[in-house]
Order: C-alpha cells, then sequence, then structure tokens
C-alpha cells in the first residue's frame, strides 16, 4: 500500500497541470534573468536555526548523518538571506530564483505541502526604487503567468508590530489576538478588548474593516489612534501608494494582513484574485533579516509568486490538446 | 554558526553556475516536450518503500506527522513506475521530467548530495524502436547541453545479473565481488575465483578487460563463458549496437558496468567525457518496475541526465559576463 500511496500533502503532476506549471516557471525565470535579476539557487536542505529560533511544528525536519536537525526549507528569502550576510557577495544586488518549498497544512483540508515558487530579492538599493522595483517585477511576472484577474493588497508591518509589541499580556492572549485578526472575528477582537484593555482598542475593533480603497482606509485608521509608529506607517504607506498606484492595476489597502513571513519590516503586499483563498504574491521590506545571520542591516524587499496558486485560477480558462 | 553554514553535501549555487545550470534544465525540459514527451512531476518526498525494500543508509529519511518512514527521492524513474502502475495513465506513454533528487555520497569526498536531473520513460512502446527513441533524445539532450567530448558506454543487466543469481556463496561474498567489479580490482576478482569457484571464473577474472570496441569487446566475452543466459545477453547487445551504431558518436561496452539502480533489466548505457568521473547520463531498461508496484510487466526504457555533471564538463568553456 505504502509503495503506491502518496504522503499526505504530496501529488503527482501530470500532463497539462505539469506542462503549464513548468511553462509558468520558465517564463518568469527568463524574464527575471533578463531583467537583471541573478539566479540563485539554494539548498532543499538548511540547518532548521535558518528559518526559525524554535523547531516549527509546520516545517519538515530530520536529523542528517552528522545528528544535525534539517528542515526542507519552507521558504527561499530566509537562504538568500543567510548567503548575502554570510559570503562575499557584494551588494547592492538583485537575485531570482525558483524551486520547492514545504509546509505542513491542516491535513483535512487536502491541501499540497509541497509549493513551487519564483521570486526576487532586491538588496541594497535606495528603498523607493527597490520597492518600485520589486512590484513592476511582480506585476511583469503575473503577466507573463497569463493571470488576468487580481489586485495588489498593501499593508504595513509597524502597524500590527506596534499593537503586538505594546501589549503588556501573556503570550496565550497575543497569540489569541494573531487568529482573530487572521480570521477577521469581530466578537473574538470586542473581547479582546474587553479582557486586555489598551490604548488600541479602538483600532483592535475595527481591523476587520480596515480594508478597501486606500485614501478611505488610511483616514479611517488615523482616527483610531493617536499612536506614533502606527501614524507614521500610516504616513509611509500613503507616501508610497501615492507613487505607485499609477502603475499597478487596483490597489487596496488591508491594515490586518498578517505578515507572512516574521522577518518583515516594512511595507508589505500581497495579490489575491476572486476564486483562490491564497495570495498569488507575497512580498515586503525585510532590512533586518541580515541581523539574524550576523551581518548588519540593509534596505532589503523581495517577493514571491506561488505558481500552484496561479495554476489553480487560470487552468480553467487554458485549452489544452493532451499530446501524443 | 549553524545558521550560516550549510548542511553536509548542501551547496548555494550563484552567478554563472546557477544561470547556466538553470538554462541547461530549461533548454532539455524544452527539447523533450517539443520532441512529444509528456511532462511529469512527481513529489520530492515519498514513503521510503517506493525506493527500496529495506531502509537504505545512502537515502535521505524522516517521519512525517502520521509516523510514516518518507525519502527525499532518490532518483525519479522509481516514481514515474509507481505513477504507471497505480494510476489511470493509458501506456503507450512517453514522460520527461526535471528536478532535485538526494543521495549521501561519502562525506570526506565533499561531493554534492542534492543533484538536479533530467529525463525520459518510455513504456509500453515495442522495444526496438523504444530503445532508439531513448538514446537519439539523449543524444540530442547532451547536445542542447552543450556538451562535445563524450562517448556512450553500453551493457546489458543480464551479464552479471547471471553470475550473482548463480553463484551459490554467502551474503557478504556477492558483496565483495560487487566491489571488486566497480573498482576494478584484478587482484580481488582473482582471489575471489580461488575462494568461490564457479563456471564463470574465467568471466569474473577478466571483466575489468572487457570494455572498448564493441566487436572485439563481444568476441572476448563469448570465449570466457558458455552460460546460455550470458552468451543471449551477448547476442542482444550486438543486435541492439548493430541497429545504433551509425546514429551515435562514440560507441563502446564496458562488460563490468555496474546497474546504476536495481531495476535495470536488459541494455544498460551510460555517457562518459574525459575530465568527470561521474557519468552525465544513465539509461536502460527496466520492464519489471512496474511489478514492484503490483503492476505487470512492461517494456520500458528510460535515461536521467546528470545537470551538475554536466556543468562540471562545460563551465570551463563557458564565457560568462556577470549580469548587474
Amino acid at each position: 500500500m505504502k509503495k503506491t500511496s502518496l504522503p499526505v500533502g504530496m501529488h503527482d503532476k501530470l500532463f497539462k497541470r505539469a506542462r503549464v506549471m513548468y511553462e509558468i516557471e520558465r517564463d518568469i525565470s527568463d524574464l527575471l534573468i533578463e531583467q537583471g535579476f541573478n539566479r540563485i539557487e539554494t539548498p532543499t536542505l538548511e540547518h532548521f536555526e535558518v528559518f526559525t529560533d524554535e523547531v516549527s511544528s509546520e516545517h519538515y525536519h530530520l536529523f542528517d548523518k552528522k545528528g544535525s536537525l534539517l528542515s526542507l526549507r519552507p521558504d527561499i528569502t530566509s537562504q538568500i538571506g543567510r548567503v548575502i550576510a554570510s559570503t562575499r557577495v557584494k551588494t547592492p544586488i538583485k537575485f531570482s530564483y525558483s524551486g520547492k518549498v514545504f509546509k505542513y497544512n491542516e491535513e483535512l483540508r487536502g491541501l499540497a505541502n509541497e509549493h513551487t515558487q519564483a521570486g526576487v530579492e532586491i538588496v541594497g538599493y535606495e528603498a523607493k526604487s527597490a520597492i518600485k522595483d520589486a512590484l513592476l517585477s511582480a506585476k511583469d511576472a503575473l503577466k507573463v503567468s497569463g493571470l488576468k484577474n487580481y489586485k495588489f493588497e498593501f499593508s504595513h508591518a509597524h502597524v500590527l508590530q506596534t499593537i503586538f509589541e505594546n501589549l503588556d499580556i501573556p503570550e496565550t492572549g497575543k497569540k489569541d489576538l494573531a487568529v482573530f485578526i487572521q480570521d477577521k472575528n469581530i466578537t473574538g477582537l470586542n473581547e479582546f478588548t474587553y479582557q486586555y484593555p489598551s490604548e488600541f482598542d479602538a483600532l483592535i475593533r475595527q481591523l476587520p474593516f480596515l480594508f478597501g480603497e486606500s485614501q478611505q482606509v488610511l483616514k479611517k485608521a488615523r482616527q483610531l489612534t493617536a499612536n506614533k509608529m502606527i501614524l507614521s506607517a500610516l504616513a509611509d504607506l500613503e507616501d508610497l501608494l501615492q507613487e505607485l498606484t499609477a502603475s499597478l492595476p487596483e490597489v487596496t489597502i488591508d491594515l490586518a494582513q498578517i505578515a507572512s513571513m516574521p522577518y518583515y519590516t516594512g511595507l508589505m503586499f500581497k495579490v489575491f484574485g476572486d476564486k483562490i483563498p491564497d495570495a498569488f504574491v507575497s512580498g515586503g521590506r525585510y532590512d533586518k533579516l541580515f541581523e539574524r545571520f550576523g551581518a548588519k542591516e540593509l534596505t532589503a524587499i523581495g517577493w514571491t509568486l506561488d505558481i500552484d496558486s496561479v495554476y489553480q485560477a487560470i487552468h480553467d480558462a487554458i485549452a489544452f490538446r493532451r499530446e501524443l
């Protein structure tokens, strides 16, 4: 039985799925190389410490023959951070990559635990031009992937980080709060502010509604807080969006956007479609990632495109004749 | 330290290496799709039983959350065998793939434990045309990879299999014999025939010399054995080579070629160059692989090209300007 059944979360891809996913990966890879990104390939296995300080139950782990605990990489950005921090690679530098990443999902949802990603990292350049470069390359990658209907959704890591860092409450309370925010659980958030009152009560209660057209969301958010860090993050966001709106399709804000990776430090963005719950693209600033590997802070922004999610969104629209 | 050092056998690939290896993988993949091979993608993780009956110390293993022992795939052919044997894929069928495989090497040799491979499987077609298709597609793949100097080296799985199956000796003796053959250890082979005399003594002692120009090797081998299975394998080999010689570059035989995978059942071939010890391509007939997964025997032949080895051979010859 085990000879013919697949492990949970692992899948074979055949015919149209295999070919179209290969072509998306190839076309994005070629585009990025042509745009001047340096191709990089990092290994599938790393010491687990590259990704997290504590062993995460979301990651695949194994011991190698030296007794070191390894992870099947859950993301590639951390690896590229390690490369830049620990080798003689000169910055500024722009990298592009594609490859597999691994993460446990809830078993019963039938999700894939192995995904194919493509992405870029732009490190050591002036911030505004790096952000523009990142967003325009993401837009171009979405175009060659064949995806048509999507919107960019922006946020700023400091908004939720400021709340979490300033709440003087038990860790379990913070974990509950993260889940309530993620689920846009209005009742949960209300009850949280009664249990753990703070200067952020009004903002926390309104988080599930702070998404949509950017000017309206920013205006509303400013009325809900007097915290200087958060107001500064909102100003930063407004400033960036003013420059970007002209060159991107539909642009919205979601201030309840939870960082998809813990290393984000500033602007964050995701790209969503109508039919697929998962983001096609996740990206953001991560200047402090290098400190994790003993190097100094560097201006850095990157994004990752999930080829599995893009395929889910476009496969109905692709006519495909089985070859042979 | 573990945050910035890599596990044994894992490597970062940057700049020229990353880009050229990506381009080789892409160009071979595109070529094979264009030639009518159906792209297939199998998962990085499988139940260990797909690859071996007993846990192999050469493979990377981990337990998943269900407690199943998984392997990081050491080869892709076994996986495609599983797909064909256990799904409703109709044969005849031709598949092509590319991706990562994982195998422990002796640590001190500094070898890579993660390799990128590309290859094909041709299943259910008439044998002679399938073999020709396999060899010509391998030759085309080598051409687009940019490799120039190489030779095809043929063998037949039944030659050594017949010896091993008919020797009525302890398992440790067989293991010694395999090592002596692999190392072309003349003294070891001589001593082996004194310790375990058999009808194969003359052949075993001459194995290290049974390589080179095909007619000479076949003639010499026929003088060394009267075993019908082996003579039939040699006739089979001669028959195939007569058809192939015109369409391939330098063709030789090495009857001491140990099967690189245990599932080979007939013609085997490897492609070697002057400078690199590892084969660029390994391939062969593997009709019985499907029985492993509970399905019936099928005419099958495939090959795998090791992109890391090809890169090692060609990188000096490639001029490359660091982009950016």
